[in-house]
């Protein structure tokens, strides 16, 4: 059986109130034995791998160098992609939901991969979007505590099943 | 000598307005000697294509499947990619500077993308982008026609170099 | 920590004998402690992971697909590309030394791959590779028995750190 | 109309003699009316744009890094990938037939790749290759010039329409 693989996304550089909802996001998602994925670098990143290892739970971390040593401390998987900006597609991809906390243009850019290809993102502090003629985005979330985001990450999750 | 490269994105099913403002903009970049590059899809993508052969310009689609006849009719150059919505990133990164009609989310994770890696996207009825806090995105501009959108785009390759 | 991360590569269509081969091999890896990364598919793909499920081992699958569910069922991490033959590439790079059974084309690009970026490469039964003048080709290595494929591979990940 | 694209692999650090052919592939492509593709870099990917741009023929670079800068100045349309080794298997993706000019690993991943998605690899002084049970590769074929290795890849291009 495959792991629950819930992505989370955000800055690589990020403001501290920031960090600590990152790393309370991947703390419920390894309480609740789901597996964490994200960039594998620091920020937003890292704050999510560290709050799921002090949980004991599973960080896998998909990494746009070369080099496996570049991964934050927390990884335990490093996906070494090479592909530089291009691995954010395939973060998306492997996620069976998303979870963005703040985030600049990268984590933009994978919110809207992840609503490109139907893939439900739940949003703490994250960018807000509005399209032309003002039509809704019913898979665009945005929620306050780390533990709704997760919360709604895994009923999205058995919803799909 | 490297082409001028101006990137058209935007959606694969578009309505008429949104493919008249495409051929024109495709158009216009071929009257002025530079190459067009797009997803080579159909809609906007082929609208762009058709607007620069018929002003005799240089076309070039970097296409998601196996299969270069996936290219549409327009595409004097497909890149066959195999990456899904992946090609994505790479349109972003060959074109010099970008120009997004109308769009829904992917081309939202292209302006994105674009933005991510500092590179100017002139918008033409395309997404308003609103960052928490307000800031501004200085190299996310709305123009109201075709011409001025390929006038700005060769200024903005021109104070590159 | 990140995991030692063995690469096993191979046909998704191999004879009865060499499907063998790849079971053993997982499960030799797993009895050590290390991850199977494969490409997550059928054949020497899924007697590999299958060996490393009954060992209790972890198991990855980078996929081509852009559906999670197309790997095998025993791949516990499917990394979903979307990707086609280009994620045998990120494979490469994601493992720490790869072991190659059997193996057609594919497999091929997997070894040159790994050999391009100085990666050890060690072969059941896999390609032997001529060069012109007859230089030698020092990282790839021809051994008898899954249990000296795994020793050798686990020895040059030792030698790497 | 698509152009024709054939694709010239090769190292990016090569013998003059091996340049001087490729050189002469370039040269033969253009003034046949096809387009040159090739990896964008130095050696052989240089030497088959130089030729290729002194018969006026059009080049296509699918350069690794992200700096449309790093192609050779030979290059008219760089496709920026920003995925290292990994634009490889674009590279064979988008042309309809590649020619190998003596080669290391990078090449023979190349050739691995077309071999694997069944097109067809030209070379002229380049890897043999050996598999188990001496089955035949008839997609791999080794001519002694430039001009035979043109001739063969525009028959083999005709015989795909």
């Amino acid at each position: 059986m495959a792991f629950k693989i819930i992505g989370v996304v955000g800055s690589s550089n990020a403001e501290p109130d920031i960090l600590r909802l990152a790393e309370d996001v991947g703390s419920e998602i390894a309480k609740r034995g789901a597996a964490v994925v994200c960039g594998g670098m620091t920020g937003v990143m890292e704050a999510a791998c560290r709050g799921a290892r002090k949980e004991g739970g599973l960080t896998i971390g998909i990494i746009p160098s070369d080099k496996k040593g570049d991964a934050n401390q927390f990884v335990q998987i490093p996906i070494v992609t090479g592909m530089g900006t291009g691995r954010n597609v395939m973060l998306v991809k492997t996620a069976d939901v998303i979870i963005a906390v703040g985030g600049e243009f990268g984590t933009l850019s994978e919110i809207a991969h992840a609503l490109n290809i139907g893939k439900r993102v739940i949003g703490l502090r994250t960018w807000k979007l509005e399209r032309a003629h003002n039509k809704r985005i019913p898979n665009l979330i945005e929620v306050d505590t780390p533990k709704e985001a997760v919360d709604l990450a895994l009923q999205s999750i058995s919803a799909q099943t």
